[in-house]
C-alpha cells in the first residue's frame, strides 16, 4: 500500500497519541506495583510520544488529514489476557516491558513497510525517519528487558519468544 | 476474580461504549463497501450498545466507578491485520461479522465468568442478565453470517474456526 502524505500523517499522529495514552497506563500500573523505576520508564516513553506527535502536528499543518479506524493504530491486547482472564489488569514489569516491546516492534515494522512502498518522496523520507525512532525505542526496551527479572516462564504468547 | 458491583458496573459501561464505537466504524465500513444491509446491522448494533450503557448508566447513579485499563473492555484488532498487514482496513462483510461475533462471544463469556465468581449478588443477577444479551448477539451474527457469502478459505485465524 502506497500512502498520500495526510494518509501516512494520520496514521503516524494516532499511532503515536495511542502509544502516550497505553504508556500512561503502563507507567501508573507500575506505580501501583511500586516498581518506580519502570514506572518512571514509562512516563518517559508517554512524554516522548507527546512531543513526537506534536511535532508531527506541526508538519501537517494545514493539511487536512483523514479519519481512521480503530484498528489502524491501536495497540493489541497484551498477549495473556486472552479469553477468561481478559480482564485481569495484573502485568508484571517483565511482561509490561515486552508488551510495548511488541508494539513498537509493531509500529517500526509499519514505518518499514511504508517507508519501502512509498510513491511520494516526503512520505518514504518521514516513514524512514520514524522507523528508525521507532528501533531506537525497541533498543530501550531491550536494554530494560535484559536487567529485568522474569517472573515465570508459563507465558504460553510470551512475545519476546516470537519477536 | 470477584468484583465488586462499581468494579462490575464500569467494566459494563466501558465494554457497551467500546461496542458502540465498533459498530460504528464497521458500520461505515459496510457503507464505503456498499454493503446497505450489514451496514444497518451495525448501525442496529450501535444503537443498542449505546441504549445499553444508558441503562447501565442510569443503574450507576450516584456510585462511584474506578478508571479501568484500555485492555480491560477494548475490542481485540482483526485478526487478519496482523504485522505488515496491520493497517490494511479492508473487511468484507463476512469478515466484518465474524469480527463482530468474536468480540460479542469474549463479552459473553466474560459475564459468565463474572456471574459464576460473583459473591456480590447484585453483580451476580446482572452479569448473568448481560451474558443473555450478549448471546442474543452472538445468535444475530450467526443467522447473519449464515448467510453472508465468504469470499475465501485463506484466513488464517478465522475466528469462525476457533469459537
Amino acid at each position: 500500500m502506497s500512502y498520500s502524505l495526510p494518509e501516512f500523517l494520520a496514521h503516524a499522529i494516532a499511532m503515536e497519541e495511542e502509544a502516550a495514552e497505553r504508556y500512561l497506563e503502563l507507567a501508573d500500573m507500575m506505580e501501583a506495583h511500586r516498581n518506580d523505576d519502570v514506572s518512571a520508564l514509562f512516563r518517559d516513553m508517554h512524554r516522548f510520544s507527546l512531543m513526537h506527535r506534536d511535532a508531527i502536528r506541526a508538519r501537517v499543518g494545514a493539511i487536512e488529514l483523514p479519519q481512521l479506524k480503530s484498528w489502524e493504530y491501536r495497540w493489541r491486547t497484551p498477549p495473556e489476557m486472552g479469553d477468561e482472564d481478559a480482564f485481569d489488569t495484573q502485568l508484571d514489569a517483565y511482561h509490561a516491558l515486552s508488551y510495548a516491546r511488541e508494539n513498537e516492534t509493531r509500529a517500526m515494522q509499519y514505518y518499514r513497510t511504508v517507508a519501502e512502498d512509498a510513491s511520494d518522496a516526503e512520505v518514504k523520507r518521514l516513514a524512514g525517519e520514524f522507523a528508525a525512532e521507532e528501533e531506537e525505542h525497541v533498543a530501550a526496551l531491550d536494554k530494560w528487558l535484559e536487567r529485568t527479572h522474569r517472573p515465570s516462564e508459563t507465558w504460553a504468547q510470551d512475545p519476546a519468544q516470537r519477536a
